[in-house]
């Protein structure tokens, strides 16, 4: 297996990392990811790590990288399952993956993607209502 | 790594299978399904293989294991992502996985679980229907 399927859900693109990541798989994943999101206009990515009992360094920055790489396609990178122990290894690490948003499940993650997406819906509707407003006041 | 995660998404556990499956770790898995089955409650479950290059006669029966098991205890199962080429070698093999659904991708996969469940709400709600119109008549 020389790749990580990535499972287009709704506007989300869903990635379960089970195996152990080398240098090789981890530019293939954010290869292909960069791609999905150009390919299916995805608004965000989760990817669940509930499977790895330990995060590096190597991989904090890989989740970091991925981080960046969706924000400059428009798309939110939240990172779930990370299991308590791992947690606490990452912190004393001095990895705190500031730019990756965190949920305890796929199933908040989803949420937190969701409502991310919904604000910034609502947000172009009061602007759009706005325009209208201002267009009916002239 | 010696489990497979199992995601839950809304009424569905999600399954990614992207290591080479042995006896022990399918046999862990068709455990932890139906734990997980019976913990959530969970009313579909959905195999993504689009990493499998190759499924056999061991997967194969692996898929029917689960979609038996989860039949008893009342979840649909789907099997989502097949490769065109391992669907030859599955229908060559003489293998149709006759007890699974099968969808093109996830995305899919989870629309026809979640039609199947839709389904059978109206089902209930047409029968909920009848037992009040019964009961109004009396």
């Amino acid at each position: 297996m020389d790749r990580i399927p990535i499972l287009k859900m709704g506007d989300a693109l869903l990635v379960t990392i089970q195996v152990d990541m080398h240098d090789r798989l981890a530019m293939a994943l954010e290869e292909d990811l960069t791609a999905k999101i150009a390919a299916t206009g995805a608004r965000g990515v989760l990817i669940d790590i509930s499977a790895l009992e330990i995060v590096d360094s190597f991989i904090g920055r890989m989740l970091d990288n991925i981080a960046a790489v969706s924000r400059v396609l428009d798309a939110v990178t939240v990172v779930a399952g990370m299991r308590p122990a791992v947690a606490i290894t990452l912190v004393e690490l001095g990895l705190s993956l500031n730019g990756v948003r965190t949920a305890l499940d796929v199933e908040r993650g989803m949420r937190l993607i969701q409502g991310q997406l919904d604000q910034e819906g609502l947000g172009a509707d009061d602007k759009a209502r706005g325009d209208a407003r201002g267009r009916r006041a002239r």
